[in-house]
């Protein structure tokens, strides 16, 4: 099984969080974005959308989509709930964060972090900054309630989560505001498997 | 069962129209976005994250996120594959959908339908238009090789992207460069329980 990915992408990283968790062995292929790699034909037969992640099986079937990756890897395992209702809130979570945080806490962290922030990119950044504290706000409140984001146990919704959130600091968001996050990010980083971003 | 949404919105339309495949009865609530029923109190305790649609279950527990939705309303239906690589393919569809399609297509028939496409709006309008072109040839690529987005039957991926996909001229998109799309809307909408969106 090979995974195409740059670990300092949220998106990536959430993937190789999960590869740990489980004890998934695989073949990691570093993509670098801006040498074109993610637009080069070969990539493009394979994920006809040019991003990453991306998982290769062996018989050469791809899958495109971080939260589709870890919900395909977690398929049978504790990470994702037997339970229907359950699991479509651990889908929620993750529709969530493609939709209404991830355009925001990770994009102002690649502005800050990636372009150093310049002049011409300083609105867009501060614009960025309403829907990322919105979007934390919208976790903190469940996080003050269950520890996990689907209640008492780690799911891939958390994983998905945990990928641009434990470095929101990087674009701009004081997670000091929100101790329950803060908790919940300690919580994941205390497992015994957890990986860092680098 | 409640579903609050909004006919108008492509989100809400999508879980009507799989209401309406599945002969699901549910009590459809309309929600007034412009009035702010989306931001009072009663309705933020039901979806923190205030926005429609949303499904309020008999006993009070909530759903939000459309795609998670229909997801979850089509559990034990054919509109899920049984076969776990299969269903990743609806996942990632379904996460593409958010992240790669629905912010340019949907946000640019936002912009000309409903504000009227103001001269102030004119460049936003305008910077959505390749990003919902590429991901409108994304779809593209896959539907000359399968009637359907996942295969040869219809699944809740299909009925996810259908719900902008086919109210994309509204957004300035031309579909008659687009000859797969165009066969594939014409087969979800010859389908006998298919309603449309007004
Ligand atoms: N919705 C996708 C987003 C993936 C994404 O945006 N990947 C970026 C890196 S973080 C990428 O590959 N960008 C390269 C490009 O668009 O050419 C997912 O969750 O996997
Ligand atoms: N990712 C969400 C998006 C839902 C969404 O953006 N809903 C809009 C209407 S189409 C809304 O409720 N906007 C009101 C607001 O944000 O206050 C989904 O798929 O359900």
């Amino acid at each position: 099984m090979k995974i195409y990915g740059d670990i300092q992408s949220g998106n990536c990283y959430k993937v190789k969080l999960l590869c740990a968790l489980l004890d998934i062995e695989h073949q990691w292929i570093h993509v670098d974005i801006l040498a074109g790699e993610t637009r080069n034909p070969e990539f493009l037969a394979k994920n006809p959308n040019g991003k990453i992640p991306l998982l290769e099986l062996p018989d050469g079937r791809c899958l495109s989509e971080s939260n589709a990756i870890l919900n395909f890897l977690a398929s049978d395992s504790d990470l994702l709930p037997k339970d229907n209702f359950q699991l479509a809130k651990v889908h929620q979570w993750q529709f969530f964060e493609q939709y209404s945080h991830e355009p925001f806490v990770a994009v102002a962290r690649f502005i800050a972090k990636y372009l150093g922030l310049p002049e011409a990119r300083r609105a867009d950044f501060e614009s960025k900054q309403e829907g990322g504290n919105r979007a934390l706000s919208v976790m903190e409140t469940q996080l003050m309630k269950t520890p996990y984001l689907v209640g008492d146990k780690l799911t891939t919704a958390d994983i998905t989560l945990y990928g641009y959130t434990h470095v929101a600091h990087e674009g701009g968001f004081d997670l000091s505001k929100y101790p329950a996050i803060q908790s919940w990010l300690g919580r994941i980083a205390s497992n015994p498997k957890y990986v860092g971003m680098e």
